[in-house]
């Protein structure tokens, strides 16, 4: 057990508090002999980063990956593999502003774990939200990233599919679009919408929540695994494990309340080579397991806590008081989430497809 | 690792498949000399088991429960108590009717873990399902009672809060009411609709989703662990490993992705020993770590999957076919997952408790 | 985390006292489809079972095992297959005598787990020493027959290798003597030797200890994992879990003490296909992976601690007294730990073989 | 699961290589609140540390450590404070020689895990035994000194008790004396003796094996848990799981197969507020938990591997050949293990201290 890891065969730890020097994940169980380099980490926490427009924190941070071990130099190509042994990424952290943290020292910010860190520690790192900021979520895309290179045959995508309560028409959905927008949404109709009306919860110096679909494309039937190991569970578990996050879905996931029998049971025909699905309200995971339809989960994030308006507080001390969060926050966590999503859907699926080969010794289905 | 576990200090494995012989499950890491007895845990099974009114399958359980190890006569009292060694708990199956399968051992039923158990596995005891079978949540009920005696504080209630697309009325709730009416349902204005409702589901043999919210009140703040260890997340995951569950939600949940950072963040105020809240939209769970007020989860299941309508489906050797699926089955499994909720959330509870009291050496808060 | 859990992707629990009604083991992580039968596991149940011969207890227990789930019956064949499902296994206690059990439950018996149980949970289940019996041993000999059917190209073997101060002749070792005498002996003229020494012991009401050497031929190189993962620790932690067992050993083990470097590094040759090692001072493990020469462990097993001499103890309210320990027990624990030690060799490469094949894709070594 | 992690309350996981940039350890679960500082963590890496002697590798390294995480100022003291979360530690290689490293590169170094990493992976950092180099173990040394702070009230202190054949005579043991010389040996007459014989070794360029002794005082009775989380079972893992170590040991150990019942069984006698045991064959553990008396370990480690005197072996493919190691290696690698098992020692403690706390709410026993 180990409340700083994730995972089990794909395992992965992470450490690092908002503010201090530097932050980081040890990544146990990786394959040998995949290539791998610091580039094509850094490509995914570049989408992560602060600063990358005005919807997100001002903080600027380089986020530079170092890889510290767990990969050696392959002869032929020059390039680094991966050797099988703990693979350490590391990540400077190059601008805790000096300034005057007695206000989040003194007192507690509502929506955010000031309280519950003393509550349980006694002790609390405060600058930045220490161990809570999600800074920690920059040790996550950079495990994501190694993640990937272990299910190369998978295409993990995410969108922001709502921003407040405005919905994205899954009409204009195009992946094409999501990094063509500041929001990493797939209808552009949507994401010109939301740009003035994110810019206007800004400058109001509030925020607003989101969801974000995470969708994997190309996982083989059987990954997954009864009944507490089952690869919804862990699913939700990762998401919901994301700072800020309170709600987690799997396909139809919310909807599937309303719906009757007929439904929402997906149909099946036979294909070519196998069966398929008609429809995939169960999100490409049935009984825990993937049944070789896209994996399709969704979750909420809540709204940055961090806003300009005063709110009624307390201090460390049991009395009353207000606070004004000021600092450089997003008005919208749930845009930043995007990437994260991703990396912990490829965390998971990692993670599965070696506990499956391990268990069955094959990477995929049985076939027909 | 183990897939059919769940919990770190308090850690339970179940066993068993719908038409085998019994099943069970073996409690790990129990705290020594609690008060325990069969009839405290065969309460919260009957609440659980099938059979009870019209709305739930009429396959006749009696799931009556065994205690086979982990406990000892008090020789004061003569009643058993915990000796902190694997508690074992079993129950025959008794109701597995002799009857032709050979539907369910030659098609696929949509929206079942049939295909993929097939893939998965090569291999699939396909009576009842197998270990896919809904009869593997008698085993985490009775996990669940043994649970909640090391946390005698807490009080773990659940209701029934929306069938189909019919949700309760909060205004009406009342807790008093969820043994009153057939769907532990805390609005008894909704249960009374409900039931003719459900009645017309059931003669169409159609089915029906539902929500289930579960609340524990009593848990200290305190509880819960950053980061992969979120009480949060280790809820997400006990809820969403209950068969049919396909969303989970903390507190305002799914809402908050329409909440401003004003509407969300819940407010504090100065009380005679510590602050409180004064509202609860976090589900009582901030950066993972309990707050002091209730915790409240919501999870979402799917309408059954058996119905008697055909539907379109495929042999295990790829030929479109269809299926009708009778049998004895819930129209809306998600009564009878009313006590699972319970249970599952016993059970996280318990392993917290055990968690932060082992790091901290406290089993509260630090307090003011 | 789990204190009666052992293995991570193969991985079993046992629960189960002394004196109740009766103990198992919960299997999980099987592979599917292997062919498996209860005939297949009492074989090896058989040979722990008490009352084999004069040298091991009288206790009459048949120790009749049935399995409870995790099975299915193969159409072709008509045998049963595991489904890659828990598997649960259940053998009953038949011999608990109704006896007198004041003495055990008012003292503590020198050597035995008594004092230290009341210490750690304040509760006992004094009746035939409980959970801390070696009745338990039971469930894990069941666990290392579904392990062996993992592994079939691996052959486990272990003999009685010492009986006090007496060792083997390992000029005589021949594996066909070991079940020719009632010591799990391969030196036939030892274990003639020993059938007098130890008559003599038993005569007595003394008892004496032993070691234990298992083998696993068979074992390709490449399972097992550096750091903490190796396979040396593993097994060293499965053999000492062992009830009183008192040092583990690898291959040379405590002589490599006085071992030079030139006499301790097994030399390298040049095969047909791969190298050979001249010599097998390492056990078969080399930095805590196979290194395809057999796995040699020995451990030493302490006399029973129950014997008829009267030694002096105390009560369990502090008094000073002293106590006989009757009862049926074996004058040389190590014998009937034989089997167990071959067991725990099995779950530990069955365990090891799936992590290899897991991480890398692989059953066996790269090759040349 | 995870192949780089120790513990499960108190875990930490370790990562680097032999010759890139750095190694570090992450350990997580450590209680908050806790008075931490570099230098004392730097205490016990110093006494690890190369080149302290003629008889350690003349390798420099400063094994300087750096804490990045974890800890937070306490404002009244100005010191660090543990705060619950996880404290990441990192050490930079300064003395990776750049050198040629063909020849380690080409061929297999016997008794090394060249040919099992190759096997197992396919893919090696040959540069000093990558992964599979002792400079791991400075990971190990520094969570153990972490582990200390954890148990304050344990005195854990180390010795060399034998070298090659030469036993220390515990009539002359002192614990002062270990620090006296450059064995960490508590017999200052062996010590002098040692000294002559490792001198000639050393200069044959030859090595040779050692037994350390490892031993705790102040643990109180109740620390460990049945069956496989036996504090004895964690101790064999924990010490095998250290480079070069082929024999673990508690108590009598080995011994102990000589044994009678009556020699064995530690007597006990009634003491003052509680009861105590008159010897301690035992080495501190009965089924598992301790029993109040010291913690006694010892363990075997084989010579260093890496000689001057020319082995046969074979390359990479498989063809006869022969190796000369040179380069700055340990006569007696077992000396420099001293403090290393220390360090183990430390955080199986650690971990059973807060499992133990966990589960039953007491730090120590029930008490009379």
């Amino acid at each position: 057990m180990s409340h700083n890891s994730f995972g089990h065969l794909f395992r992965f730890t992470t450490w690092g508090e908002s503010h201090g020097p530097a932050l980081g994940v040890v990544v146990d169980g990786c394959p040998p002999d995949i290539a791998i380099s610091a580039p094509v980490i850094q490509r995914d926490l570049d989408r992560r980063k602060p600063g990358q427009s005005r919807f997100t924190t001002q903080r600027r941070e380089a986020d530079e990956v170092k890889i510290l071990s767990g990969t050696f130099e392959d002869e032929r190509t020059g390039g680094l593999k991966t050797t099988g042994t703990p693979i350490a990424l590391e990540i400077q952290n190059t601008d805790q502003r000096s300034k005057d943290y007695s206000d989040i020292r003194d007192k507690y910010r509502p929506g955010h774990a000031d309280f519950t860190y003393d509550q349980k520690y006694g002790i609390r790192d405060y600058r930045g939200g220490g161990r809570s900021s999600a800074r920690e979520t920059a040790a996550r895309v950079a495990a994501g990233a190694v993640a990937r290179l272990i299910i190369p045959g998978v295409k993990i995508r995410a969108s922001l599919v709502q921003m407040g309560p405005h919905k994205i028409d899954y009409d204009n959905f195009d992946w094409a679009e999501v990094d063509n927008n500041p929001f990493f949404c797939a209808d552009k109709t949507s994401a010109d919408q939301w740009a003035d009306y994110l810019d206007d919860i800004r400058k109001k110096g509030d925020s607003i929540g989101a969801v974000v679909e995470v969708v994997a494309e190309g996982v083989p039937a059987g990954w997954g695994a009864p009944v507490y190991g089952k690869l919804s569970a862990d699913l939700a578990s990762a998401m919901m494990s994301i700072n800020a996050v309170k709600a987690v879905e799997i396909g139809a996931g919310i909807e599937a309340a309303s719906f009757s029998g007929v439904q929402n049971a997906d149909e099946m025909r036979a294909g070519d080579n196998a069966p398929y699905f008609v429809s995939n309200q169960a999100g490409g995971i049935l009984g825990g397991i993937s049944n070789g339809d896209p994996v399709v989960v969704r979750f909420t994030v809540k709204p940055t806590s961090s806003i300009l308006a005063p709110r009624e507080t307390v201090t460390v001390k049991n009395q009353n008081t207000d606070i004004v969060t000021r600092g450089r926050h997003d008005p919208c966590v749930g845009i930043r989430a995007v990437p994260i999503g991703e990396a912990m859907m490829a965390c998971v699926l990692a993670d599965h497809f070696l506990r499956h080969r391990g268990q069955t010794g094959r990477e995929g289905p049985t076939g027909f």
